[in-house]
């Protein structure tokens, strides 16, 4: 059986937060270090300049819920889906063409 | 430039919700009809026998959380997150194994 689009979502960002966890202290959370790595690596393109400490600094404490400076994977998945939501705004402001404005109808009423 | 995989695993969130939320009504919300094709054709192994309308009822008013019958994107990440976060925890507890439970360390007692 071949996995959907959904499931295949899941495993990656499972797979992608355990490559990282796993390096160092903590197996299952995101130490500093770690999670620089992630966002440098893999979301490099969205994030933009994100190599800068600054940057990374405030995710981390953003993210950081308990501030006990790793990120779970609970707290992880909550800037993923932050980001998608984001993704998919942004997505539709650039197909702002295709939807009827407010109070404008697709017949023309008279 | 390929993508990484979690801007892979973004893009099909994506591509996934619009698929379904565009064949009828609002074409940027799931209705009823429409969750349910989602649930049944994309996480029908993950949410087991999810053909009975009760259940695609009771994810519907989870999910709902303006009551207005529809789902949107932000709310069906929040679904989306929930299961992967419950799917790590599976994993997680599958390979219990190799964690040291409470109070219990890796050499046998007494």
């Amino acid at each position: 059986m071949v996995d959907s689009n959904l499931e295949s979502a899941m495993q990656m960002l499972i797979k992608t937060f355990h490559k990282y966890s796993g390096k160092e202290g903590d197996k299952y959370t995101l130490s500093r270090g770690e999670l620089k790595e992630l966002l440098v690596e893999e979301l490099g393109s969205y994030l933009g300049n994100s190599k800068d400490n600054e940057a990374v600094e405030k995710v981390m404490n953003d993210l950081d819920a308990n501030n006990d400076g790793e990120v779970d994977f609970t707290e992880f998945i909550i800037l993923m889906g932050a980001l998608t939501v984001a993704c998919n705004d942004f997505f539709l402001e650039y197909k702002t063409d295709d939807k009827p404005k407010d109070g404008e109808s697709a017949q023309k009423k008279d």
